[in-house]
């Protein structure tokens, strides 16, 4: 059976550090499934995006080395997503480190290091400088 | 034998626009070729990008819809570039309208509308209001 990995994340303006890490969970295993945040989602976090949801799910999608894009609407759907679909591998940047640990009795919890200098914040910021 | 479709760009902070550029391309066709400015290029042109060269070229080459990623290095290269692979169509956005008929004796020309509401210029100053 192919070994499933997921992740979550907003991958608001697409750059080249999101490529990295869906590479890098791809040579995981077998099937990737990116979970992407909603606006509504995100907003209960207090977070605002450029990008509306709709685009940034077509852009994940789109790429290679993803095989299923899902909503992410709340904190707790993890668990549910990982038993339903029968998820080998739960990962996600090392920012998040110890956070989801919890979910290490349905399956492997990677924390990913992330890709130095690469960041949505980073390139709002250089943008702004243009 | 594969219809082959042939478009030049920079891709500069990769969105939904670009996506669906390349998705329309693709349906023109079989083999979708895109030629991705250098940052040499881009200086000589007066253009500067927020993303270096090689990552736009990795974005691009991770995509579906794209079968192969080469350089655009000079104005001049597209007529040698059709003629050794062999193109049938050129294509471009309909911001260059007229400017590569001189093409359409080796190969079909497109001008293909833009998406509505987005390009880079507009994610940048989106950007510089977050």
């Amino acid at each position: 059976m192919a070994k499933i990995v997921i992740t979550y994340g907003t991958f608001d303006m697409f750059h080249v550090g999101h490529l990295n890490l869906f590479k890098r969970l791809k040579a995981m295993g077998e099937y990737l499934i990116v979970a992407v945040s909603t606006d509504e989602f995100n907003a209960k976090k207090g977070k605002k995006t450029l990008i509306p949801f709709h685009e940034r799910v077509e852009i994940v999608r789109a790429l290679r080395f993803v095989d299923e894009v899902i909503p992410e609407v709340s904190w707790d759907q993890k668990r549910t997503n990982i038993l339903e679909r029968k998820v080998d591998v739960f990962a996600i940047g090392d920012d998040w480190k110890g956070e989801f640990d919890s979910l290490s009795d349905i399956c492997q919890v990677v924390y990913l290091e992330r890709t130095p200098g690469i960041s949505t914040t980073e390139l709002k910021s250089l943008s702004k400088a243009l």
